[in-house]
């Protein structure tokens, strides 16, 4: 690729960027949009009635960047929550990591790449310069001048790990005096216990065997407990009387929106009243049956309990040291908050979880693995002459060189990117069969899944270009590696960054536009006729699993490209800035948080982060081996270790504050509870705080519609 | 080697063991040798006076097998502690490992190898058969038969998988019933606790700081502590004192003896009186000197603290959560009994500990992959003509035959030897240095890394006898393992054959000789006349570090070549039944237990054991591959991930037991002394239970000798 051809591409992509936030800041002002544009607010009914056409609606406005940029971090914590604050955090370490390596990599190494002579002599035409020439492989075999790339990666290592100190430290800080603000809940106060010990030979129940016990052992701190039941038959009842309720309120929309002469698609037909009484009597025998089965539920309790204590400590001391002699029994773990509850776990006993959870391992390798196989395969019946042959009547088609060109131009990454669609979902299905007991939990897990994934099958598939079988060979012969990856990443420099303006730039303008909701807004409203309102209307939530992968998939990029092709740096830093505009405006207007693990994402970037340096270090060790330069390379062999020791270090110094607040931290928050008088209050809600959704009573039938006066209204611009 | 010749070798070492057991039988029956042989009893005074003369003191008997078979493991635990029992229990299970192994070897494989025709087609002259035809090197390539080896591995792995269970749940049993049988004792109510923040800015000193904090955070459990101090130069003022009145001890009564008219080698001189006068000075300088120390001691604190508590629980309470928001300060861990504390590891501050920590295990990494360089560079030195021309004045002795002989034959074994014993020394001094805080610890750090210095320089270096660069090269190619191991293990089947007769068999008849101490023992008799004394006698302590690498080194040797060459089986299995009649004897006479870990080196035992077995796995993978019989390897590959997957239950279900005690167990036991009567007392005591012995009243210096009567007895026979 050449230099103007980047810069045409640039272009292309910014152009869109801007177009995407020029139609942004003009669809957010539309009253009908609010709900697309600004859940959060309309959720909260917030927005202000303004009904009058202005023209200002019309015009693009920046102000937006103006309201995203201008609350403090303090301001974020409170409206958001500290997952949201560490989520931006991330944006904020990226962006300082890539200021400084842009300093470094333009003012210094781009120079010194572009003056070398291996790959040509001819430095007069800049505009017809192959992009190559800017990358190490144009500095000349044995030079001395690769000792300034040396010295580079040392300097960027320790910046980066000096900025991760940095960051671990402020967000652990954060996390303390987080939790020194937080008000009492539940999730605090309350441990999760499983494996119960068998009561069949004593012939007591589930519940008698915990009471027993924490009266025993926890005599003084011990307040209630909540036996797990299996709900799974009632939850499947529930779903269905909640859709057939959806169907009924729909019905009886329609109804009334005919009376109202509005239209409506399906409003045409006679047997509507007769279709409403039907499926009135069918929810009916269906509550019939919840109630039914809620109240015979006695022998169904499920081998755990949700344990609460009288104090934070107290739920601490259960949670820290081993119950029984049995290690697998009464086995501790903490609650995660009530509404972060992922029900469906429970039925798991100790080993079935066990062996499910390695099972879920074994099926993400594979699939991590094995993934660009289907891809390949599908992608290869997208070959012209084989939709010829399955496909004979597009023959005249596809000889056109537009469809042709479209056809292998575009379908094989059309393709690959609705694969990569599709794995975000599966990774989170896998994460949840695993036995986490929290939503919070799957998504973490699913993350970590997703970031391998990731660097698996966009990094290194596309960097080694070779087979899935050829890849996992590859790392069987360890001492080949530096080498391989040395000789094969320059080469994909340049794809790697029109991968950064297309991809990256791109998902950042679509995440601000929302587009498919935006349709899906436009679409029920036009064919179901439906109106937005604020009652059942859900706030979306940032999807943590399949976000914080991408991002920190381009730090990834920059990291080990940062000394191979530093001119991928400065797009990156656009990147990371503009994001940080952006997620913060979503943050603000879109998203609602579903969860708080108080920052428990941080060490994934802190780890992912680590990695990515110790795999620039290892390139740079087979770099400076293929650019004859023996000593360079030994001398960077101690930088991967000296690393993973900061890495050590920073997992003795932060990471057990992430596992669970210290002794200091709980007593103090006790004893500031202490003399509080709604905490006796709180202590006796908090005995029901842990009960499962399934079993509360339910009351869907002849209730009152009310939905006569839709909601919306427009945001005040 | 042909059958015959390991015949002899194992009839020759037989009949070494038999003169080494006679001779043990005889020279324990001399009342002279009672602190050789039975330290225990000597110390303890329990040997009762028989000085009369009877001709049965020089008969050999077997008294002491029976004396040694006859007590049952409840009351070897009642005399030896847990440490013991354990011990045992890796006899034991040992022991039942290769008899089936045997039966399964003997009776089903050693056939099928023999029937085999792939080395040789002569089966006529048993006695000159080479004894690979026992192996699996004779089984034709691609026979069928090879499926019985491909069963005997699964059988053999599940045989030692259930009885690994069965001793892991009887330890673990064994280990809570221990606690709940314990006295109360000082280190169950106490915890160390490390990195005490710097009072400097504060203004007090660390006891108010550890004062503070505990009486802040625990003020219904916390009792006291004990800061520690640095007493470095205390302690080498303690040990010169310690030194010199031994020597003026040792003067003064080979003056005694001159008086008492007998002979005393060095009693010959003048000027004895005056030296002692001068010694008694010096002493007593050094004395005042220690005084002054020790009183002038109360800046030299250093941030550590044994801070005890009113009950177990806690103290449990304390060690298991975080206490302070920084987690590299107020940092806790379980103390060690007090006389197990090991002193002078305090003096490090968290990061020099972590330093120190990571310095000795890359040392420990480098010792144990490099060690074979100096011993073949120092036994190239011993090579003939090297010695000729290094020591030209020996060229005449060394041309004889026999003492070339000699050279060349023993000298290469005997200096790698020599170098072996100079090892545990060397691990036990790394481990010390890592800033272990007892001598159980230590020891069992030095028993993980000589582990695994044994597998790497006897079993790799000898099975793929290479240079250490070429076994590291070997390693970094994972892929190649295990073809060639299956390549190279066969051959030296014979080799370790004899390595179990020789250095297995003998190392047990020398250990219940116990040579060395014996002739230490006559010659500080016969040199300086010393007769020993009970009351500053030191019983031996039993070199765990050292002994049970050496024993599982033999374990590796049967799991490695159970299917390879059968033949060795029989000879281990004798090996550890021997083992434990012996060791039973020791320990009951000889060894006495210096620290109690309640059987915490259970877990090395099982996991070595797991990692020979998936060695085991993976030579069968190569040698069914190199067998042309590539079904079977591709079966066999299973049978290592089960084995892991068997080894992760194991470490879920029974490891926390031997990391901590449960809540239950100390709640039970902290209720059972809430009534009684000296439990008061004993708290009273905790408070100076952990006292640096350096800080301790000195007085050496006029004090009563009081050695006139030798307390040497001899025992009942």
């Amino acid at each position: 690729m050449i230099l103007s051809a980047l810069l045409t591409s640039v272009g292309i992509n910014l152009g869109l960027c801007f177009l995407f936030f020029t139609l942004y800041s003009i669809l957010r002002k539309q009253p009908i949009n609010v709900p697309v544009y600004s859940p959060r607010l309309f959720a909260e009914r917030k927005t202000q009635q303004q009904n009058y056409f202005n023209l200002e609606r019309l015009l693009p406005s920046p102000g937006w960047v103006k309201r995203a940029w201008q609350p403090s971090e303090d301001e974020l914590l409170s409206i958001s929550g500290l997952d949201v604050v560490v989520f931006m955090r991330m944006f904020v370490f990226c962006a300082r990591v890539f200021t400084v390596a842009s300093i470094i990599g333009v003012c210094v190494l781009l120079p010194i790449n572009f003056l070398g002579n291996q790959l040509t002599d001819d430095i007069s035409n800049l505009p017809t310069k192959s992009l190559e020439s800017f990358s190490i492989s144009n500095v000349n075999d044995g030079s001395n001048r690769l000792w300034i790339h040396f010295c580079a990666a040392y300097v960027f290592t320790g910046v980066v790990c000096y900025l991760l100190y940095y960051e671990y430290n402020h967000i652990a800080l954060k996390r303390i005096a987080y939790f020194y603000s937080s008000k009492p809940q539940p999730h605090q106060f309350t441990i999760l216990v499983r494996g119960i010990p068998n009561p069949a030979p004593s012939g007591r129940t589930f519940s008698q065997i915990v009471e027993n016990f924490f009266t025993e052992y926890h005599p003084s701190t011990y307040l209630s407990h909540t036996v797990v039941r299996r709900t799974n038959k009632i939850r499947s009842l529930v779903n269905d009387a909640e859709k057939l309720y959806r169907r009924l309120g729909h019905l009886k929309s329609v109804n009334s929106h005919q009376t109202s002469k509005r239209d409506g698609c399906l409003g045409l037909f006679g047997r509507k009243v007769d279709l409403v009484d039907h499926y009135e009597k069918k929810l009916e025998d269906i509550e019939h049956n919840v109630r039914l089965e809620q109240s015979s539920f006695a022998g169904e309790e499920v081998p755990a309990a949700f344990v609460s204590f009288k104090s934070r400590f107290g739920a601490a001391i259960a949670l820290h040291i081993q119950q029984g002699t049995n290690p697998t029994e009464w086995v501790t773990e903490k609650a995660p908050e009530p509404k972060d509850v992922y029900w469906p776990f429970f039925s798991a006993s100790f080993i079935r979880k066990w062996i499910c959870k390695i099972a879920a391992v074994v099926v993400c390798i594979a699939l991590t693995i094995l993934f660009l196989i289907p891809v390949v395969l599908v992608q290869g019946l997208a070959n012209l002459d084989q939709l010829e042959t399955y496909l004979p009547f597009l023959k005249g088609v596809l000889r056109l060189t537009f469809v042709s060109n479209l056809i292998t131009g575009y379908l094989p990454s059309l393709i690959l990117q609705m694969f990569l669609y599709v794995v975000p979902p599966i990774m989170k299905a896998i994460s949840s069969m695993e036995g986490y007991i929290s939503h919070s939990q799957i998504e973490k897990s699913a993350c970590t899944k997703l970031l391998w994934f990731t660097v698996w099958n966009i990094f290194f598939a596309n960097a080694l270009s070779g087979s899935a079988l050829y890849l996992v060979n590859v790392l069987l012969e360890p001492k080949k590696i530096p080498s391989l990856l040395a000789a094969a990443l320059p080469a994909q420099a340049t794809f790697f960054i029109t991968y950064v303006v297309t991809s990256g730039w791109t998902s950042l303008s679509s995440e601000i536009l929302r587009l498919i909701p935006l349709l899906c807004s436009y679409f029920t409203r036009l064919f179901a006729g439906k109106d937005d309102n604020a009652d059942d209307f859900e706030v979306p939530c940032m999807p943590y699993h399949s976000e914080i992968p991408r991002v920190l998939f381009f730090a990834l990029l920059g990291v080990t490209y940062f000394f191979l092709a530093p001119l991928i740096l400065p797009f990156l830093l656009v990147y990371y800035c503009l994001g940080y505009i952006i997620y913060r405006n979503q943050f603000l207007n879109v998203y609602a948080p579903k969860f708080e693990t108080g920052g428990k994402f941080w060490p994934i970037v802190h780890n992912s982060t680590i990695f990515f340096l110790v795999l620039m270090h290892i390139i740079a060790i087979g770099i400076f081996g293929l650019k004859k330069l023996p000593l360079a390379s030994s001398l960077t062999v101690p930088l991967p270790f000296l690393t993973l020791l900061f890495n050590e270090y920073c997992r003795k110094r932060f990471l057990p504050i992430f596992k669970a607040y210290p002794t200091e931290c709980l007593i103090k928050k006790d004893r500031e509870n202490q003399n509080d008088p709604t905490m006796n209050e709180f202590l006796e809600k908090l005995s029901t705080a842990y009960q499962d959704p399934a079993l509360m009573p339910v009351q869907y039938s002849r209730s009152d519609d009310g939905r006569s006066t839709p909601l919306l209204q427009p945001l005040d611009v």
